[in-house]
């Protein structure tokens, strides 16, 4: 689906560019390491990735050893792709495309050893929203418990003692028939254990997403897995820096970033955003975007004084993970599907609160008192002529 | 004081390696726009910054007009250093040979017609705090209405007609003779406006600052300057998203953030945090840091194990700008003193929350609740089994 006009990576331009002493300033400037600790890969895996087309790539964030406590190894996957077939086509056959290729990530993930997984926000269907139509794209919306994503990953959960994290586009039944962006929690033994809907919903471009769902009524729930406390941040959401703290108060050890964001409009924040996240709040945080470009069969308008058109934009993939220290990997292809593995111990977090002191420094009683001014009506800025 | 291994700057390295499409892709992934706007700066100011060593550049954020405002448009300018002379020199000398160096840099923005200028934290004395020494150390804290630093910037105000940050180690004789880090105002006709304290103070490598000086108690101030509404957040404070939040409620429209941060530390931080700062509250942020290395004269320890030794390590400099949108000038030396100036339109503050809807969507009342909870001895977090 990707225009062949686009740059396959940044990151691979620049390790291809520079070198010596030049690539290792802009690694450890950059990522904040100068070696990226790149793990092997399965042969059959890297055969998959060959034969699918999808970029893969596995990384470790090697830990210092405690003396009290165990390290909490975890492989954290995060799935970045474009969509099956054309958006013309039967919403069922549409589903079933995206499955097919996700299967074949799946897989590799679960070969691979991955212990959470994460796919990108409304991963199951086209990202519709810029269309305005309700149909029919509303009936991609599912049941959390038994909608068809559901079922189709409780198999592969099962199969590889997975967590998978599944953000669809959900249809509350009991509530009205609502219906919510949200992120469904599956464990390894493939029960749903929970689930978290998007928490701010965006008013810019084409994402018309405040046409379709409302701002999430979940809170901020933490998810304590077999494989450590996860929350889920969905896309816009990570515009707002309380979102990602209150995760983080509660107690978050990864967070992730399933999102759904186009070239034109926030490219160059991608890499500045879960980043910041991460050493604002001592958490890893996996910041996940959709590949392609998405074409509709009827034309829309952007609300910028253009002409109506079909096309969404470039979705620029760039998937990476921060650590709670800052250091990152490298990002996936800005135009392919891909896997992204990171090995991380979780004992990570604590070591750099100590280290930093951000938890201790950060006076939230401060905090909740400004807000509880700045809420009310008559609230009077601090302002000095 | 710089050592010669240094790389110069790594925007330099990239702009001189890649060329082509491939530079451009690079400048609107990394910079947020492909073209930097650099400004012609006076044939004066660039024998002055040649002759006295130091990096001098100019950017333009050109800006949509509109049609029920006028543009607004200022010019800041920031000032990253080194010391003037080694530290173990009396200090009213260390004092005068800063004064001497900074003397011409501040006539150099003068002339470029800078409206706002900020120093770095600290300015007017080494940054000692890594020795835990009291004395001779405390002795460079000063009145904010009347110590040197205020008197020798006050003429330059006046000359130029501009408002000029100036941060300093302050005594406030008035309350038990404490000292604070401490960012004074003063206005185009060199009166001090005001003052802010910092917020937040490190626990972290040799930023051993607690040992000097308390939390800030003078709250998010916005200054009202001629020149548009400007807050300062001072060095640790960028780490902390909630110090940036309540800056901008308050309504800041350029929020500097002076600082004193080495190589070891922060370096793969320092583009990530008042980036994400500025996009987050769609106001302007500029970072300073100062520059060189300090070598004290009695041995110290970091708190890492390692064997005593004199220096702080290198202070890295590499300030910049970034506008509401996102977009960023490159940075200025990692090695060398250095003059950047933004020309920006404020207007750009009111674009930017139109476009993105940030503050519409932030749900403020939810966090205030959230907090309100979050800072209670029986707190539960929202933690799901």
């Amino acid at each position: 689906m990707a225009a062949s006009t686009e740059l396959p990576s940044l990151d691979l331009l620049i390790s291809q560019t520079l070198s010596g002493s030049d690539l290792q300033e802009y690694n450890r400037i950059h990522y904040g390491r100068t070696d990226h600790h790149e793990l092997e890969v399965k042969k059959s895996s890297q055969s998959s990735a060959k034969e699918n087309d999808f970029d893969l790539a596995a990384y470790d964030f090697p830990t210092k050893k405690e003396e009290t406590r165990s390290p909490r190894i975890v492989r954290v996957g995060v799935i970045q792709n474009s969509i099956g077939t054309s958006t013309d086509k039967p919403l069922v056959e549409q589903r079933q495309a995206i499955f097919d290729k996700i299967r074949k990530i799946i897989e590799s993930a679960g070969e691979e050893g991955v212990n959470v997984l994460c796919l990108q926000e409304a991963w199951s269907m086209p990202f519709a929203f810029c269309t305005r139509e309700k149909q029919p794209w509303c009936e991609f919306a599912e049941s959390v418990e038994n909608g068809p994503s559901t079922q189709f990953l409780k198999e592969f959960a099962i199969k590889y003692g997975m967590v998978i994290v599944s953000p669809i586009l959900e249809r509350d039944e009991v509530h009205g028939d609502t219906i919510w962006n949200t992120a469904v929690v599956i464990n390894e033994a493939g029960k749903v254990i929970g689930k978290h809907r998007k928490n701010h919903i965006p008013r810019v471009g084409d994402f018309n997403e405040s046409t379709y769902y409302f701002e999430g009524n979940t809170g901020h729930p933490v998810f304590d897995t077999k494989y450590g406390k996860i929350a889920i941040n969905i896309c816009y959401g990570r515009h707002h820096p309380l979102n990602w703290l209150m995760f983080g108060v509660n107690g978050a050890e990864i967070v992730f970033n399933p999102s759904a964001t186009v070239a034109g409009l926030s490219e160059h924040l991608w890499a500045v955003e879960a980043r910041n996240a991460a050493i604002a709040n001592s958490y890893f945080t996996c910041a996940i975007n959709r590949v392609g470009t998405e074409a509709f069969p009827n034309e829309f308008t952007s609300g910028d004084g253009k002409p109506a058109h079909k096309e969404f934009g470039h979705f620029y993939g760039s998937s990476y993970v921060t650590a709670p220290n800052g250091a990152r990997t490298p990002s996936l292809s800005r135009v392919k599907d891909g896997l992204l593995i990171a090995q991380i111990d979780l004992n990570l977090c604590r070591q750099t609160k100590d280290r930093w002191g951000f938890q201790m420094t950060q006076r939230l009683d401060l905090y909740a008192d400004s807000l509880n001014k700045a809420i009310q009506h008559d609230f009077v800025p601090q302002v000095i002529q």
